[in-house]
């Protein structure tokens, strides 16, 4: 591994560069400026202040930009939800959890209340009262982000900073998805879009479970790459007539035990349940505003099960972690620098991102 | 318990009385006739003959009536498939299972391969070769039935057989379903027709399990029924605005932990998806031939699960009736005798059956 | 339910009324003293103060005033870690979790770090940094006890302090180790001791999940208790010859699917894995410092399951409330007051006490 | 992989080449022999008869040959129970679950009931009318076995029968043992013996589920091979002093997740409660006649699980054959000729066994 020299850099510089938005639009609404950085004294109990470096970029901060959410968004926002970087200061009482100096990471839970009934049952995500970073709170987009020091991720060490940003927002989402498909070693699991952002890390962590993995994707770039990472069979949807009769024939006849589908299209979902076995599951990862329509006689017919899955617990992203700080999971992505934000969005929205955008909040 | 005196004639009569269709349509089709009974030395290794006492009627054998459903059951069909009798002859090596004069029910599943890895895992109802009673093989609205004898389900001493007779399908497959949705003593459980067939034996397995059952139905009988039975919330549908909004009231404002039903409208499906809390669980256990609109946003943002639940193994009708033998859930129905088969399938159709229909196989 | 006059006097006292001990040894160490009380000023950030009205003694206090551990506790040291009482006062941030006037529970369990391993996945009791309360911090052996906010338990409207007393230890000990022993409706569960302190209501709540229960115990009060409380069979071992067997004999020749031991007494355990069946689970509850022989042969012949289970988490606290609220358990007790506590530690000692013994501190 | 060119031999040797004991005792009790073949004609209905190839020797076998179980085997013997080889007759309706020519397995379960408790739910070891191969019935230690159909494993194309025969005992102990431990990727498990028999496929199988393996064995061969199949830490017994400390240390400080133990010394099961970490388990799959002193205290302080594990059922025998045909696990094992037998069982005796023992029958 090799460190960044910045990880060492623990003064607070008076200035934040940021990327804010003062209403909800396009890329242009995006502004990258410098703004006051905050003091050590105006750091609330059990807050820290933490020097990020680099942070992902996820197509739920698209959303968060743009505004078609049910649920709107902070104004202005600073957005962003998979960053990695350094704890710089500690508000009272956050020595409790980390030390200056620490390195932890920024998730899509920028907090939650831990004593609810979800969050005593570590289901952080469905707390009513938990608080998504770059949407309900400032977010990742920016050189320095007042956070709570429990719900910080610390980042094992092994592990590059740049990997790790990734890691904790798209690594643990497949990662607990997998989790909810209820697989065992030796299982199939179906992975749409094996060569993009999600699902290449969805195949790895398959893989270092001991799963089976089909890869469905298109060209000959992603098919290489997914059956690099582990994919016993590599389907491209492209080129494949029938792609449910290819996953039975690859699997004894009988369809794959799971999917895990993180398309942004709801025809990847529907097409899952024709390719699931009886007792399949297929467990939904991605977040397109569409219906899925479900045939209640052949739901029961096969007793499948389809399951949501909505990031991971703080528990969840310390084993993303740590899997790949042993190299069994690597992210494939484009480094950036947070005045490409713009650029990348413009990406997103024209369907031309390939794999995961990670950038340097410094560039 | 009463004995019903016929358990103890184990002779086989010439005669046996079926109701048979000969080709696929109406309650006109179907004639109740006497043909000559299987003598034991037509049995083949492994089956036995029952002496049916009792059946019920589901509605899946107006399905097989009727011939609407995707895969056509056998012509010419005697239907039935919840039956309650004695054993009376055994086939060669069927002694390995049960005795002359055992009380024994007859399921859905009439057999499986018990060799495949659906089998090997006790999941027999996903067995490629599962062969369903009164569909594939001819069922229990007889006197007398052929039946392979490992797949027979003894009846506990204590149960009448009329009694046991709906456990046997609509107990196993309520039974079954309240276990696909993994819930604790204290969790809340939304039965849909809470006083019909399948509805008021799930609340009072649900009860017998420690869960909190909110029954919705409608009409004071019902409720009378649903509340006596252990509903600890009734829900008129008829005379409540917001079923949902009832529901989560009546939960601390969260939703209830699952649902469980077996409606034949699929309107009761959709609008489980509206009151199940967080993580909660949707059990779809009827089979109308409808398509669920589900939103693949939602599911995620709630951690949804929808499970599809088909009968149970053998294990289940074990399971429940040992529960009913031990008066833990009683079966409510009105008892008709063979002869009324075609009216009871006409108000079937009509929608004019409450609870649930047991026939006298002879009368 | 009586509502207590005391639980809406929300003043402070000058004075605070406790039983603490200086040194380790018998009950005549303890003092029944008046001391200072804290003013809200001196609570420490997230801490409030409770008004305790109503604590249970249990076995782990006798151990703290003896010191017989292998860990010491804090001296000079107010025991006790089963308290009901009243918020009387919160420090800076206890809102978030508490407001004056609610009714709260203290357990075994004062404080966690919420935030290791351990803590993610809910299993508390295993945080390296938990800290129990009448023994490494002040407990309930006094009138007002500063305690964490964020790890108190609300206690149901509906349900009595001085019965959620018990059910904060006693209670959610033996609710624990039943789930640990996952059962299902129908199966058979041992609970020696069924007439003593956790044994009574290890009963009830295996009779709320649907569980048969078998008690073991001595005598015609025990046994009318046992039998009243839900015990579907009840073996008296001073009268009867062989345990082992008439547990056979009462679960059709096989064993009991688990037995839920919180003996004193070693032989309990070891007779314990002579009466389960193949595949059966043995949960350990109870705390001799003693040794269990186990035979490895038997253990894998039988394929046998032993577990050991401490006390619950916090969801297991508010389950076990819920519970008792709806009427589903009732804890049969003995009300003394705290000037009471040496001669109860002295009827422990001599194993006079039947039940369980709460005190009312104000007595 | 080379297949055996005797996989396509079909015909019945007039012959059968066999070792059999008349009496229990030593290794000098074995005669190697020639007896009559059974003929096609004498199969009982769902009996075929396999020609076996290679056949593994186990610990048990020799428990057979001493008679120092509890219970007795039949006599005379012919011991046996992890064979590998081709259908080569079938018995009347026995191509309901094989053909001639297949390739079958036969493993410690020769038959199951199918109709208990225990089989309904898939443990068919608890089936209390189980048979086991090469003791209660002749076994694999010769050429041609009678088998019932239903029970024999088919084993996976691409997978070497000398290969298939020890997976079909050791493999599959060691893999349902691994998964009796509930464990999941990144999880830390301790197998004892990683260089031997069970030991070295526990290691494999262990990985290939994405655990953490610690070998304990001695010796730079078997740490060399112990590394090699994936071993992340080895530990010397004879070189450490304090092997439980250097777990600890090598986890965290915590302790691992599980051990899983198939040692034949009861000293290896008490480190393992020594060196396990809290809400850890271990799995006990060996079986000396030993007893194991269980502290009852340190079990609950700990929430310590204790699980006996004893061979897998039909499905794992499937699923660890599938997973060494893939190649993920491979056997080390010594090739012999079944007139080997009485020096392997010396060897066995004076533990100078390293690894498995595979004999070619027909040598």
């Amino acid at each position: 591994m090799v460190q960044d020299p910045r990880e060492t850099q623990l003064e607070l510089a008076p200035k934040n560069r940021v990327a804010i938005f003062y209403e909800n639009g396009g890329p242009d609404k995006i502004s990258i400026k410098d703004i006051d950085n905050v003091k050590q004294s105006e750091l609330n109990p059990g807050e820290v202040l933490v020097r990020v470096l680099f942070t992902g970029v996820c197509h739920s901060d698209l959303h968060a930009l743009q505004g078609d959410w049910p649920f709107p968004p902070k104004l202005p926002l600073i957005g962003g939800h998979e960053g990695a970087g350094i704890v710089v200061a500690l508000g009272q009482g956050a020595s409790e959890y980390v030390q200056v100096g620490d390195r932890v990471g920024i998730k899509w839970i920028a907090d939650a209340c831990l004593n609810c009934e979800y969050c005593r049952l570590s289901h952080e995500i469905n707390c009513p009262q938990y608080k998504p970073s770059g949407y309900a709170v400032d977010g990742t987009f920016q050189q320095y982000v007042r956070h709570t020091a429990r719900y910080l991720t610390k980042i094992p060490d092994g592990l590059e900073l740049s990997q790790a940003a990734s890691i904790l927002c798209a690594g643990v989402t497949i990662y607990r998805a997998l989790k909810e498909a209820s697989l065992q070693p030796g299982n199939w699991v179906v992975i749409p879009g094996s060569g993009g952002g999600l699902g290449h890390l969805g195949v790895q962590y398959a893989r270092n479970a001991g799963l089976r993995v089909i890869g469905i994707d298109t060209g000959s770039e992603k098919q290489t790459m997914s059956q690099q990472l582990g994919c016993e069979v590599f389907i491209d949807f492209k080129t494949t007539s029938d792609v449910a009769t290819a996953i039975k024939d690859a699997t004894g006849g009988i369809g794959a035990h799971a999917a895990v589908v993180a398309a942004a299209s709801p025809a990847a979902y529907e097409l899952a349940l024709d390719y699931i076995r009886p007792r399949g599951t297929l467990v939904i990862v991605g977040m397109p505003n569409s219906i899925l329509p479900v045939s209640i006689f052949k739901t029961v017919l096969m007793t499948h099960k389809i399951v949501g899955s909505a990031v991971g617990n703080r528990q969840d992203a310390v084993e993303a972690l740590e899997i790949a700080a042993r190299g069994m999971v690597k992210v494939h992505f484009t480094l950036k620098g947070l005045s490409d934000l713009p650029s990348v969005f413009e990406d997103m929205i024209q369907g031309r991102i390939a794999g995961r955008i990670v950038l340097d909040v410094d560039k």
